[in-house]
């Protein structure tokens, strides 16, 4: 038989992913708000609380609930520190809080209540017990005085009120069937700006191969950009058997340098430094460089081997054999890849397997580094990942991942909730205004939101878009501009991206003619046409204003040319400071002057219809009117977009938190 | 560590309630259909089915399910056997499938495939060790094949897909994490028509009370209604202690009957009958005499008693005290309702009265009766609720319990959860078109439809309405019609109902004046202005049309007069029949003659624009167009509403099952 006497129901909570099998994810400082239906039997009056913890810490901490409407209730809490936190929700039936609502209306009818001021003497008493120090005194006496001739003025009283709330604990407290939990990462995995590039590109000479101490002359560059993550494909040795030329042709010149992903060689495999690029310390160094830039750098971890790579001879049993005895190449059929060895994640044999790769981590952590970008983790088991990242993240809860998956839907979302902290996304391939909106309502809006953090690349060495291909520089302007205002999160391959390199291998193709996975390549970064004082300012924008750090806020405003795309951002600054409000109004036509009216809810203030906003890309200022519809125009010649600082308070829409 | 073999994921079942706490509910014949997100890491193809069996069966059957889209599979069964039944998801990567398809890839890019067909060999061979008999040895045949000359075409033959297709289970199958319920009630759960009456209103002499054998005497003019529920108010004796007069009036005559609700006195009280009524004997032949009419007497089960109850002697433990050592009777305060005593449910004696209360039923179900309505559940614990239907059920699967619960939508939502097989609904009070629809949506469109059944009530002794008391006859006419047709389920309170007695207490209020619960009536049953024969008619019209026999495929359709609302519902007759569409058009005006066009999606047939469709209600038949938008007009003089058979296929809706 159950037990009868705990008589609330606590149902809906949210947010919880997968019926609490998967954590929500925040960054430390950030708060929780928890939703709840909770409800009892019959007409007693409820109280509820979040009941929220370190998962480190033994004692639980409260945070009050209040009802909203139709038995839904809503609290928060702040997470403060690094790595997992618990929440659950805890409610009872509130019995003084029901008598003194029930005593009110017995007096309002003019009913003798002398029995029922007794009743709330008992109430009282027993709070009296719970409670110590002054409260029990005061307790105990507010007992004493509900039985005296001033009962009724001591029941009404703010004052008992406040204080029984304070020890409100009816008798069998219903807590919520399971236990919630949040991955409390730092600031970075929610607001990061990345730059990846190749160091053997990275040589000032050409015909000179780049190195980790040409990375470092680049530094500066970077930073002034103001980028924050420094992320860098594979460094290890590469393969020589079947290794690819240019443009991924097969038999490759002993001078080809072959792919950094076609990992593994005679100098060693994932442990190991190119000798090309320099020696582990040259490595090391280069973190710390980029660390007094303000740059953190990432690595690539790419799960798979060449044919030469050590583990090949030193553990066969990690590799699928063929009926023929060889081993099981990757494959995409009839698509063969001879020189790319996939792991066998389900061999007898996964349990070395795995720790050996969880060591590959363990290493780079130890040379300093925090960041992981990891390729294709879609083609490994899901169970792979949460067990690594949960192995890596026990140990380093600063550590970040970021899942490099373009696959479908679910699987990416099915990545993020298994540990990834940051993932890529479909934004390179969504154009339309109606696409975009669509895809980062479904990003923001959903509960994809508590889990999946999404890394907007308009680039990358595999992905050249025929949006960039055929706009040229304007594309890459206003596609820049959009990954960097819509996603707190962003990338970009470089310097590829900011030259505004666009030439495909072939029409059709994403590829970049003379990819530099194949090759290496010589930049001239003082190019007229480079997009770095855009890329500059906007990350400059991007750091003084926290509506860009985040993007739980974003929501898409009515514009009357839908080839103007219009969102606004908010954030609280510190209370004093009140709110932050960021407008952005995109061109998406990189070829023609586009006009239009956008529809901005910005709070009426009776006198003043007009108000000042910024463009803070520009600097000029605008007037807008509050009551209505605003014009703006844009010419991709000039500026692929304004994004406007906005002083009056903008109307939140109800689900805004 | 985690096994890394179970690569495969399965989320998002549908449906489950509430992360699989409550079961789904269906009837005897019905079929649930199962949606999951199946998916793994990388490119295989896998197998999905549904688990599924009594719970009282050891093995599971499976029923196979198939790939949607976007890694959505779906699947479905039959539940064939009162009580509860099991259901869970297995998928596993089909190795066989996933070979075979790039078998032909490579096919197809003329590539050499002697070590794929030795590859597919090995698996077959393994299927061939798990089959039996006929299979086992074509298998083996086919693994030899596979090796030979014509190991090609033994690969892509029809017969080796079905064999192995037959045989497939991947190594390290993934079993959902959790097993599934479906409580499997009789048919008259999902559809049954009601009719309440007091049987003390019974009696054909005007100031004799009515008796059992005038119930008895009454069933023929019920069952030629159409009705299949005889559902009686409390029979048992009545308190006398602060006994109501007529129209709820305190201090009764000593002729006053008394509410019926105020249960118990010296005579005896849950177990017992008002010997007014006659003998338990006498009531038990009314039940036999029923079902000789095709009626089921249903019993109304109210959890409260009168102060002269022999529990308030026998055992004063299961009530509340208040400090003056008086018993708490029931309040809303400022309310009083002083000749009413609640139980104390969670009082330190909760089990023994839960056990008495259980056995209740228990004495009820002893006597005939399979069928409780149950007075106000919703002031007593949702605990008790689960635990005494379970009870019940456990032995009786064939008992239903109806929910008498107008409360909060989440309150009466969770009463269904725990084990209520019927609910009282919002329907009363739902009279314009948006709000029908806005109700009907959420309740067969929603994941509610799983658990909760609605029955409509268009009165009850409680419950007047304002659109009754204003519209008069042809109101209570179109509320009929909207109750029967929009729901499976209905009932209606007579013979106040049919006689159109639509009188109230006084204005603002929907109390009936002169009220059957606190006076005997004297109903003339042939009063012109009966509904009888809508009811009859309609009632027939129901037992012939299985769309109206469920609700999950209601859906409304566009009119363009808001006075008009117009809904369609369909049902698979046997396959022979083809399927059963049912058009409803409701004039929700009860003056005025109303006329307009309705939308009615049917399938195009070339040269053929119309089709026929006959009005069940009258007979008459029409021609509508299925290109476009067909004008109907209905005056509620003369009928409420078109309830249209439809010959022509209706159009579905993407989600209809």
């Amino acid at each position: 038989m159950i037990d009868a006497r705990r008589r609330v129901v606590i149902e809906r909570v949210d947010p919880e992913i997968d019926c609490g099998r998967y954590p929500i994810k925040r960054v430390v400082g950030e708060r929780v708000s928890v939703e709840a239906d909770v409800f009892a039997d019959g007409h007693d009056e409820l109280a509820c609380v979040i009941l929220h913890r370190p998962q480190a810490e033994p004692r639980w901490c409260q945070a009050p609930m209040r009802l909203v409407a139709n038995d839904r209730w809503r609290g928060e809490f702040q997470v403060d520190r690094l790595g997992c936190h618990l929440y659950t929700v805890q409610a009872w039936v509130d019995h003084f809080h029901t008598w003194a609502r029930d005593l009110l209306r017995r007096l309002e009818a003019g009913q003798d209540v002398r029995v029922d001021l007794d009743l709330g003497a008992e109430l009282v008493q027993a709070a009296a017990q719970r409670a110590k120090g002054a409260d029990a005194t005061a307790l105990r006496r507010a007992a004493e005085a509900l039985k005296g001739p001033k009962g009724t003025r001591t029941a009404v009283s703010a004052e008992l009120a406040e204080l029984m709330a304070r020890h409100s604990l009816g008798h069998f407290p219903t807590v919520y069937r399971r236990v919630l939990r949040v991955t409390v990462d730092r600031e970075r995995a929610r607001f990061s700006a990345w730059y990846e590039m190749f160091p053997r590109s990275a040589s000032p000479e050409p015909g000179r191969p780049g190195t980790f101490a040409d990375v470092e002359a680049r530094l500066p560059y970077v930073a002034e950009m103001g980028f924050d993550v420094l992320y860098l494909p594979p460094i290890h040795p590469i393969g020589k058997t079947g290794r690819k030329g240019p443009n991924n042709t097969i038999g490759a010149a002993p001078s080809d340098p072959g792919s950094p992903w076609a990992i593994g060689g005679a100098r060693g495999g994932h442990k190991s430094v190119h000798p090309e690029l320099g020696t582990l310390a040259d490595f090391k160094r280069l973190v710390h460089a980029a660390k007094r830039h303000g740059l953190e750098v990432a690595l690539d971890i790419a799960f798979q081997t060449s044919p030469d790579h050590p583990y090949v001879r030193g553990h066969p049993e990690w590799f699928r054999k063929r009926p023929d005895g060889t081993i099981q190449y990757a494959e995409n059929p009839p698509k063969k890849y001879q020189d790319i060895f996939p792991f066998e994640f389900d061999s007898p044999e996964w349990r070395p397997l795995w720790r050996e790769l969880c060591s590959v981590f363990e290493f780079w952590i130890d040379q300093g580094v925090r960041i992981f970008r990891v390729d294709n983790p879609h083609t490994k088991p899901f169970a792979f990942w949460e067990w690594v990242i949960g192995q890596i993240r026990d140990r380093y809860p600063e550590v970040i991942f970021l899942s490099e998956a373009f696959t479908k839907p679910k699987v990416m979302y099915r990545l993020s909730k298994v540990g990834f902290n940051q993932s890529y996304t479909y934004f390179a391939w969504r154009n339309e205004a109606w696409e975009l909106k669509e895809y980062f309502t479904e990003l923001t809006r959903t509960e994809a939101r508590e889990y999946f953090r999404p890394n907007l690349w308009p680039n990358t060495p595999d992905i050249l878009t025929e949006a960039l291909q055929r706009g040229g520089r304007a594309a890459s302007a206003l596609r820049f501009v959009l990954a960097a205002t819509l996603g707190a999160r962003y990338g970009i391959y470089g310097p590829a991206f900011e030259l505004a390199e666009t030439a495909p291998l072939m029409a059709g193709r994403e590829e970049y003619l003379g990819s530099e996975k194949y090759q290496i390549r010589h930049w001239d970064l003082d190019r007229p046409e480079s997009l770095r004082p855009l890329i500059a300012r906007l990350n400059q924008v991007r750091r003084e204003h926290p509506a860009l750090q985040q993007d739980r806020t974003l929501r898409f405003l009515a514009t009357d040319n839908h080839m103007l795309l219009a969102y606004a951002k908010t954030a609280r600054r510190t209370a004093s400071e009140g709110s932050d409000q960021v407008v952005t109004i995109v061109n998406l036509d990189p070829r023609w002057r586009q006009s239009g009216w956008v529809e901005v809810p910005a709070e009426p203030r009776p006198g003043k219809p007009g108000y000042a906003v910024r463009d803070l890309l520009t600097g000029s200022s605008y007037t807008w009117r509050s009551d209505g519809w605003n014009y703006v125009e844009l010419d991709p010649a000039v500026q692929p977009a304004h994004i406007m600082s906005v002083e009056r308070t903008l109307l939140p829409l109800p689900e805004e938190a």
